[in-house]
């Protein structure tokens, strides 16, 4: 509620809204354009229905690596449900992953990937999907920082989000990740609610059986929330475009894009993960190792400086990156 | 703004919410609805962000007849575009469109309505397609009461959306219609925002030319919001399930059932068309006429009364039907 009813009045007067960002060009970005979008005398001023922001997740709201997050289910889910699949012992790409076989996994490609996706995603209830969903976030941990993926947000960014509520801002996150994978964990997390959450799925089918319905998970692609899909699902989810949005990668560029071409103020920021140290640091863009969870390429890096989307730095730009850190 | 700032204080107290409601078990329902979900003291309490409840548009909210209105919409549409399209002149069901031969067109059935809707609905970018909609709802007019169409919504649906929303709960539509044809007025009709919009739709592409991004409307279907579509069509835009739902033809029975399972207090009604003086009267349900514009079967109506749905009597509960009436 807090949303609404700071609209119209200074949020957070006096007090800083965004003290994990170190001082610079890139936090100015942010606080100037909030400041001439929410100031009634502004020439770029936008009412209060149009401040829609998007978000993507994956390496923007938390890490994608060393493997995103959905993955990490999936693979977990894979062996849960191994004793049910003597198949799979030796059928890949199960076999690879029951042997923790990384390779072969990565070699079995696009269609090994849907495979595993379609066997740990699909053949119950949404009502189960949810349930496994929910179970598995409550225990299972990141490897490298061993704490539960839900704890690992970007603290920048769970400010960011906060400030841009209080500015009468409406956040949407806009994820390649499955829509009903994020949805049980986005609003504890990010303080996003399921009807801002937009993201891949799979179909679903109404079946009505001894009086009791249920929406049954088919081993089939509804949607693909990523690239040229993500202008795509903003615009059926929510029919406006949006004034900011936020991404990481190569896969976010088209809603950068479809942002970007809107008439009158706009923000558009990419998270370059360059913090090995503290995070991960991968590009391909200026020289850092390539990857296959996020690919921020040279032409994105290109792009956002031809166009002035903000290139915020992990290492310059935040004080810190997670909130257990703080 | 007024939903927000209302939440937990008595809303409208003093005056009826409600007043082209005649007094009786309807209006009753609706009332005790509303108290005994947003009362903190009450077992059946909502709190707010649970409050989601979704009115069907054709036939709920403005009439469905003699066609629908997005029917007319593009049989306006295919005239217009008619000149540019000379073949038409001997190719069905085009002919019969150019002809007003209503029975040749009918005759043609779902095929030649998928003809029509992608010749007048596809082709264009999502924008184009919005000023033609807006535009042609300035200037067409229903043929019977000679008004604009969003001059028609029921007078009584409209304090009912309003009631709901002075109460906490957030009003979705979502309509067998195509969402790119609702969203253009249904803020200013209903006061529902474009992403509280759930509709049918065809498939849109990102295009990438000249630096300028577009979304072209492609004559392909995408999703059907319509019987079974229509929980799968809540599930994947919102994430929950609704605690009321409004309807008036079998193409809400599933979204019905669906509200209808959830835990704790919920409230189902349809609209029942029985009234030809003030507006339509058809079925086949109770033995008023079929109609293939909103058909009301008998078993919907058995099955209705087997849960405690409500029957809303356009007749005997609805002081008035228009606006205009007033």
């Amino acid at each position: 509620m807090a949303t609404f009813l700071a609209v119209g009045t200074p949020a957070l007067a006096g007090t800083d809204p965004l003290p994990s960002w170190n001082e610079g060009r890139t936090k100015q970005a942010i606080v100037e354009f909030v400041q001439k979008t929410t100031d009634k005398a502004s020439p770029t001023y936008v009412p209060p229905a149009e401040r829609i922001v998007t978000f993507d997740n994956d390496g923007t709201l938390w890490p994608s690596h060393p493997i995103y997050t959905q993955l990490a289910f999936a693979l977990d889910r894979i062996k849960t449900l191994a004793p049910r699949h003597p198949e799979w012992k030796n059928q890949q790409p199960f076999k690879a992953v029951l042997d923790n076989d990384m390779k072969t996994l990565a070699a079995s490609g696009e269609k090994g990937m849907l495979e595993l996706v379609m066997a740990s995603h699909a053949g119950m209830s949404t009502a189960e999907f949810e349930k496994i969903v929910t179970d598995w976030f409550k225990t299972a941990r990141h490897p490298r920082f061993n704490k539960r993926y839900t704890e690992l947000a970007y603290q920048p960014m769970l400010e960011l989000l906060r400030y841009l509520r209080a500015n009468g801002f409406k956040t949407y996150i806009v994820s390649g990740g499955g829509i009903e994978f994020m949805r049980p964990i986005t609003e504890t997390v990010y303080g996003v609610p399921p009807e801002q959450v937009i993201g891949s799925s799979i179909k679903t089918k109404y079946e009505y059986t001894d009086g009791k319905p249920v929406l049954m998970r088919l081993p089939k692609i509804n949607f693909i929330d990523d690239k040229t899909g993500k202008p795509v699902g903003i615009n059926m989810f929510i029919g406006k475009r949006p004034v900011a949005a936020f991404g990481n990668s190569d896969g976010d560029r088209q809603m950068l894009e479809w942002t970007d071409a809107g008439k009158g103020a706009r923000l558009m920021m990419l998270v370059f993960h360059d913090d090995a140290r503290r995070e991960y640091a991968y590009g391909p863009a200026q020289g850092l190792p390539n990857t296959r969870f996020g690919t921020f390429t040279q032409s994105l890096m290109n792009e956002a400086r031809k166009k002035g989307w903000v290139v915020i730095s992990m290492k310059d730009d935040w004080k810190v990156i997670f909130p257990f850190e703080k």
